[in-house]
């Protein structure tokens, strides 16, 4: 059972993407990150200030809850993100497993604004072979290996 | 045009993926940049050491090579990845915008040894009402407004 959503937590995710703007530190985008009704992590988008492409707000969001709770799961978490995650935040989240997502924005506003979040969804839709981005596979059976080592192996931490 | 693959960066990137498994210090991927024939970054999955979702391999070699270019941008630098990237990966990827990809390992490779990237690019893929993730839009009307500020704003920096 999920926890409704709380309008409060969306309101603050908003106000870090204004914030973000009008300080200039970056793109206008924000989120929170709550676990039993309080918000444990803030990110908003960092990647000029930065120098990390990879630095947006979720991204930086989880980071900061997983730094926080020690961790590399947000179980018990939600995330509230001020516009719909690309495909490398929604990602993160799946990877991070919070309980739930809320946003505001959606990637059609992030579009209308010059992001390129609608691109990526398009080109993760396509063939390999037919993406803007020159992507080839090779050596597939030298890395294997490592492949079947993790299978065995008794020392791995599962994820 | 594009450099032509060279298998160099590619056996590298595998090694560096069976040294993270021998070493106990995370899942068996590795990755690394590559800018005008040399290796300017490398990156292993760090999950479960740095207790970050986010620390994925690919994730890792891009943000070392922009801490060391000094940019938010891979303009010609290729990716050299011992697995294909998971959707949070290849998103990074498209946002560094290198200019050519190569992987490995197979998505259905990492699939078969219980990570998750086939079920996250599936759920992308799905309707949002329809995901395993529960995800609701809310408040889009008051997020618009961080956006409209943002078109508006001089000191922006695009990117």
């Amino acid at each position: 059972m999920n926890n409704p959503p709380d309008a409060q937590f969306m309101y603050e995710a908003i106000r870090l993407s204004e914030e973000n703007v009008a300080s200039g530190q970056g793109g206008p985008f924000g989120a929170v990150v709550v676990k039993e009704g309080k918000i444990i992590a803030r990110g908003v988008n960092s990647v000029t200030r930065l120098q990390d492409p990879t630095a947006h707000a979720e991204v930086m969001a989880i980071r900061e809850a997983c730094s926080v709770l020690q961790t590399f799961q947000l179980t018990g978490c939600d995330v509230y993100s001020s516009c719909e995650p690309c495909p490398m935040c929604l990602g993160a989240i799946y990877w991070a497993r919070p309980d739930a997502l809320y946003f505001a924005n959606s990637k059609e506003d992030a579009a209308a604004i010059q992001f390129d979040d609608q691109f990526i969804y398009e080109e993760l839709a396509r063939p390999l072979n037919e993406r803007k981005l020159f992507t080839r596979q090779m050596l597939r059976e030298e890395a294997l290996e490592a492949f079947q080592k993790w299978s065995v192996s008794t020392a791995k931490i599962e994820y």
